[in-house]
């Protein structure tokens, strides 16, 4: 199955180019279209089924892991997992290079636990040697915690390279794949990790309410009575999930609903490969035709994602965001702010029910929008180059 | 308005005669048939129409108090509350005659706070007279915790009156009114609480995926920097909410407009009075015509709620749940196990888009039901005669 650009839905509703949530099929609304009993079998078959298919799409071949999802956003997941692996003593090293490295760091100090940032900034991608290094110079650290997607900028950070670098210090390594989980290959096969977490509303294209933890299974075991928190305690959630096959609290029954048949979609788009490659061609599309218009993106093509992409503000002195937002919102499609603390910036995300033929539309909208409010310098202010290259 | 059944919504799917996920109108379903952007105004508009409603439902007419919405189950917001408002030196007193409390006064332990249990065990309310004695006898306590409908056996808790002795005392009250507000009136200015919480997919059916606070601003004020969890952290959610309009993490979007509909649907039949007087009827007309069948309910009729009533199970040998259960979904219904541990019991609840007509309904599948299990003798086992008479 190839995607296919549904006219009706962007008739609808605007296309939200964000990091999710995202546009959705009207299959996976759809699914949304009847109640379920929370404590019904047909409903606890959608979830094991749920669950087997993300331990699949993981590589975990070997029933070496389980797959544990948690009611609420991406966030519950994280502090879930960072709550049930990082020590209380031994500190946690944070790779940082964005809102969600700061978060993951702020998680740990909510949880008074000792946290270590190697801190790239706002773009900057943390470099396997400079762990390397890191983890040669304070070897008390216990785990170490990546963003793989980095969404606040766009970036893809080197996952496989920092993994192998974590894997040779002997440390545990926790993954937040919530913006990369479904496009980007992740194979637990092939990259030694002890969890990773993602949720509903990112690449495998389903609406907000739940995120989900693929986690070692010994490493999971060992958590019991290691949470701060009953609601966001992965181990029990979990056993409670073996023993009953059920959630342990009410589940969002129709973000689930939603997720399984978003799920089929995915398997039959031709899984992880079939995503990446569209949105990879969406991003494509865009970023060539942004850059024939002018504008440059952040980050070097090296570090590009094929999740979302950074662009910097034109520096003509008649842009303004919130006008552009406006402009490209009444042509049916919503862009995201950006996130620099230096510089104006706004970001495009090119995931979710979106193909090259919406890309080519934005662009069209683009075109007018600026032509609307007078711009014509589609230039970066001049600050951006003093940011620096990129590693 | 008054309510309709749905006859087309009936033969897609069975009424879930459950305590929540519940049975939601058609139209609360469709409001989930478009996506909607987290950060857009419009988007925005409707999180603000929703903590304006819910204030207005709880009479907050002098802007005393401030609606904080919570991701995840409503157990997340009944956490975050007990987070922000209890005391982690002076005693919580929970007041516990069911699972719900059992659960609050297990968070208080997850917390590390000081908590007293009030046990009433499975079925027996808390008496005023009760709880006065008790915070005489421990002035130290500083807040008290009340279950209004304790869901597990169906028992609406006299809230009355023990708030009126947890003000005498002048210690702070927190009320879980998950399964009760929206049916049973709750009036702020004339109850005197600190927090109450309850959750989408209870007595306003939504569908769920978030809880909700209804808190005193000052007591909220407060709560600055006293979460355990980042995620959970009401204080930090209402001042991102005040400060931007959004949610503070990716919020269930489709869950909240689907809310949305379903308080529109709220007003339309008379507020609180219009669902209490469909429900009370519901459970009239249920308990009236099992107890013509032999059947005998838990409670006394002073402390049955209209949420969810608790029956003994049949002592017929021939009567096995599990049986009783699929019999009855094959005839579009679905019942509730029930949560007594004495003795065998089952539940119905009668919230949700359900009528009087569709009790009836039910009445006629389960004679079919008790006929195809060939059960006659519908009267309690002999073990729930020596459960002891209610207070
Ligand atoms: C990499 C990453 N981590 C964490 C989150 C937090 O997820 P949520 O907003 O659902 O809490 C996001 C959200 O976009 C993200 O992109
Ligand atoms: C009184 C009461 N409190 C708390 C809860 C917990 O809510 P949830 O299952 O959404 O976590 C419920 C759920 O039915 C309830 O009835």
């Amino acid at each position: 199955m190839t995607f296919t650009h549904d006219q009706a839905l962007f008739e609808k509703t605007p296309y939200l180019l964000t990091p999710g949530p995202l546009s959705t099929s009207v299959a996976t609304k759809n699914a949304m279209q009847q109640d379920w009993g929370s404590w019904d079998s047909d409903f606890n078959t959608i979830t094991a089924d749920i669950r087997r298919q993300l331990l699949s799409m993981a590589g975990d071949d070997d029933d070496a892991f389980v797959c544990v999802p948690m009611q609420g956003s991406g966030t519950f997941a994280v502090e879930a997992t960072l709550a049930s692996i990082t020590d209380s003593t031994k500190p946690t090293l944070v790779l940082s290079n964005g809102a969600y490295g700061k978060r993951a760091a702020q998680i740990l100090s909510y949880l008074g636990r000792p946290v270590q940032v190697l801190d790239k900034g706002d773009y900057l991608p943390p470099l396997p040697e400079e762990v390397d290094a890191w983890l040669t110079a304070h070897p008390e650290i216990a785990t170490v915690v990546l963003i793989h997607c980095e969404t606040s900028s766009g970036i893809l950070n080197p996952l496989e390279a920092i993994a192998d670098v974590v894997a040779l210090h002997g440390k545990r390594f926790i993954v937040d794949a919530m913006s990369s989980f479904g496009a980007v290959p992740i194979n637990v096969q092939r990259i030694q990790l002890d969890a990773l977490v993602s949720s509903a509303n990112k690449c495998i294209e389903g609406v907000p309410g739940f995120g989900f933890v693929i986690i070692h299974r010994e490493v999971l075991k060992t958590s019991e009575n290691r949470s701060h928190s009953l609601s966001l305690d992965l181990h029990a959630q979990w056993s409670y999930m073996e023993r009953t096959g059920q959630w342990r609290f009410t589940p969002p029954t129709h973000t689930v609903m939603a997720f399984h048949q978003a799920l089929a979609q995915h398997q039959a788009e031709g899984g992880v490969a079939g995503r990446l490659a569209r949105y990879t061609q969406n991003r494509d599309v865009l970023v060539e035709g942004m850059r024939q218009r002018g504008f440059q993106t952040l980050l070097d093509d090296a570090w590009l994602s094929p999740i979302i992409t950074t662009f910097f503000s034109p520096r003509d002195p008649n842009f303004a965001f919130a006008r552009f937002y406006a402009a490209l919102k009444a042509r049916g499609f919503i862009i995201y702010p950006g996130k620099l603390t230096e510089v104006e910036s706004f970001r495009i995300g090119h995931i979710g029910q979106v193909d090259s033929n919406v890309m080519n539309a934005l662009l069209v909208a683009i075109d007018e929008s600026l032509n609307e409010m007078d711009v014509t310098d589609t230039r970066p202010p001049q600050a951006a180059y003093s940011m620096g290259e990129l590693a």
